[in-house]
């Protein structure tokens, strides 16, 4: 029967390609207001080609953009699983450096090529191709299944949580799989048990009440700009570590068998260098590169403005400054507190006569997800075969918040099932998706039912 | 003599009101290509009316935006007084807050509104008013006279040195006068005879080829954005005081004499703070505001850029980051060495794999003139008839990069007689010049003579 499967899927290669191809089109930019109707329209679209395939789909208001839902539920003594993907996009203009168009995807040199190739378009058409090829091949499925397609993903899956509760009994499952995430380096089999969280802050130092003359009153009072540098800078020490009282209070330290396995992965971190253009990494100290990215918290910062920032030489104190920050979170550091923190930090050394000003943009809390268990074990089968080796068991950087929302919410096990790359450009110029990895996706998933 | 001259000068007023006006309306804005026509237009138009006053004016090439040089030298046993003015000006547009149109002069409350109003077409025009008092009223000059008027000083007068230089016989002088700094606060007569200098640099950090995910590669490599906070912030201490080693090593301390006199002047803090709209003045500690604006040097962030600046949230690693700072300095600190010391550093806190570039933009020394003397002495009568009450003798936190050059170049005492007043929004929107100014500044300028 899974020859059967799989030799139906294998014949729908290029037509899947294709499909995926027409849901790429869409500009489904679920942060831009300005597409509002395109997230719409690849949503109904969406729905439309999981009812000709044989589910019972519909577009769900979430409040937000909406969600997608697909049901094949007529497999009584089985276990339900529920598998999660967000068919949003981040947004995408050429002059953000696209070789190519990124809504007019296209296969180059073995990649499919466009916004959503890999996160999370591509990854999320796998499963439907999977599951499909057991519904053409032998026309059932052998366990129930609930898909749910989230529209607003790219955006901070706002609405996602709330639907989630209102939905809990009829969204109600033994597992969760989703392929949000990706590989191990140069394609090699991964399941992911490990998210990073994320705490996101925007802080606003007000000064005098109009742009100075820095010669004129240079001195006088606290410039909001070397202000801002200084207590942002603080908030890092030399060395890499984040230097903010009671940060790595609640940190889980890495166990020893996940360090073991992480340095049997041989991390290249000279070509991870030379892939970035850096001539050094650099990062907290004790910690190889992997540790660090998987692991390990951060503070970033993402954005900082202030002053004059034309061409040449304006002698200005300037009235305001601004800086965009954020911590990438480890189990069991909490958002919430670690925002306080960060907040408490800041405050502490801001000079009199500056107003200062914090607003928390966005928070996400880490989470460690079962690296065993019946759908583990099955993932690893499935993503083995479809591979040809045994998947490792790796951490990702990124935040996914809504994998912690499932967990809580839903009380199943989360199984992160990645078929892409670390290198397939999410979020940048040029993402990607190879044909290869679409394929064996595709494969893992029909294998995984 | 002087009755006959000051009665003239007072049937002036009207007329060099008007004539101000038409002066104000050029847009000589020097620092912008675009409006090279107009700094020319005004050059030849302030050579016509000087030429139609009696003196031998023309328009001087400098290799850059041109000079207006005037002369009167039929007085041959009487010394030669060099006037120091630039036609000019900072830029200006309506949307940077301007009640009216910064190229549209007029009279509203008793000041004279409009860009250059106060810098320096307003001040430089008391000069013209005052020497031509003479010739309508008398037919002739107790002095030899060169007025030079610059056409660059606002974009850094890149040309002027090599002009006096190579004109230096041609300018040969006794005195340099000018008229581009501040009576004290409140419209109180004050002679200036110390101006603060300036280093200015521009700092880039370039990281990684392109910008990152801080999910994905946050904690991996050094985030240019997070470290050039760090290295800029650590340019200065909490206390205010700059941070870098060798910094003060140069610096002149303040003399008891002046520390005593400005204390006399009974400078309002409060009244600045509310002025400025801030709670707290700031800065060095150890010293009132007035030492620090006047004869304390500073290191300023005058803009810094980096990352994502829009709305919300994006968990970006900036590839680049950028930061403008500049130092205000006090005699006897060298511009380049400071720059020099400033980059040393930046580069000691600069973290692995990120590269450091540092442009020197721009550099003025510090200036300390002679407080007595003959031409002091003249100016302190002059000034002190036109305002009914003896100046006082100041410094300025501003710098004015030519008048070290004339001290050097044409190795002339400077005597630096301001009209304007120090809340007169020079370089911001609504600059004004208060007409009482003007017609005392006309006095001043006719009585020194």
């Amino acid at each position: 029967m899974l020859d059967k499967v799989l030799s139906t899927l294998k014949a729908d290669h290029d037509a899947a390609l294709a499909e995926l191809f027409e849901f790429m089109k869409f500009q489904s930019v679920s942060a831009d207001p300005a597409h509002g109707g395109d997230v719409r329209r690849c949503a109904e679209w969406l729905a439309a080609l999981l009812t000709r395939d044989g589910f019972t789909a519909s577009v769900e208001e979430t409040g937000g953009h909406p969600a997608v839902v697909a049901r094949w539920q007529k497999a009584p003594d089985a276990p339900t699983v529920l598998v999660y993907g967000h068919y949003d996009v981040q947004p995408a203009l050429m002059e953000d450096g696209w070789t190519t168009d990124p809504f007019e995807p296209q296969l180059n040199e073995g990649r499919i090529c466009g916004r959503g190739a890999s996160d999370d378009k591509g990854q999320l058409f796998c499963h439907i191709a999977g599951l499909r090829a057991h519904l053409r091949a032998v026309g059932k499925l052998p366990v129930n299944v609930i898909m749910l397609f989230e529209g607003e993903e790219e955006s901070g899956s706002d609405n996602l949580e709330g639907y989630l509760v209102a939905k809990r009994s009829e969204l109600a499952c033994d597992a969760v799989i989703a392929s949000d995430t990706a590989q191990y380096t140069g394609g090699r089999a991964a399941l992911t048990y490990g998210l990073r969280g994320l705490t996101y802050l925007e802080v606003t130092l007000t000064g005098p009440n109009r742009d100075l003359h820095s010669g004129t009153l240079g001195g006088v009072i606290a410039n909001p700009a070397t202000a801002l540098a200084r207590m942002v800078g603080l908030l890092v020490d030399e060395s890499g570590r984040v230097n903010v009282p009671g940060f790595y209070d609640d940190v889980t330290p890495l166990e020893q068998w996940e360090r073991d396995a992480w340095a049997k992965l041989d991390y290249d971190e000279a070509a991870l260098a030379a892939e970035l253009g850096v001539t050094d990494l650099f990062g907290e100290p004790g910690y190889t590169a992997v540790e660090r990215m998987w692991a390990r918290p951060t503070l970033d910062v993402n954005g900082i403005w202030s002053g004059y920032t034309g061409e040449g030489a304006k002698t200005v104190i300037p009235a305001v400054a601004g800086a965009k920050l954020s911590c990438r979170l480890v189990p069991d550091q909490e958002p919430d507190k670690i925002a306080e923190l960060v907040e408490r930090r800041l405050r502490l050394s801001c000079p009199p006569g500056l107003k200062m000003e914090v607003k928390h943009l966005h928070g996400a809390k880490p989470v460690l997800l079962p690296s065993e268990g019946k759908f583990v074990d099955c993932a690893k089968a499935a993503v083995g075969a479809a591979w040809g080796e045994d998947p490792v068991f790796i951490r990702e950087g990124g935040s996914i918040p809504v994998i912690e929302t499932f967990v809580r919410v839903l009380d199943a096990p989360v199984v992160l099932m990645g078929f892409g790359r670390p290198d397939d450009r999410i979020h940048g110029p040029d993402e990607r998706f190879h044909l290869e990895d679409f394929h064996r996706g595709m494969e893992a998933s029909a294998r995984f039912w």
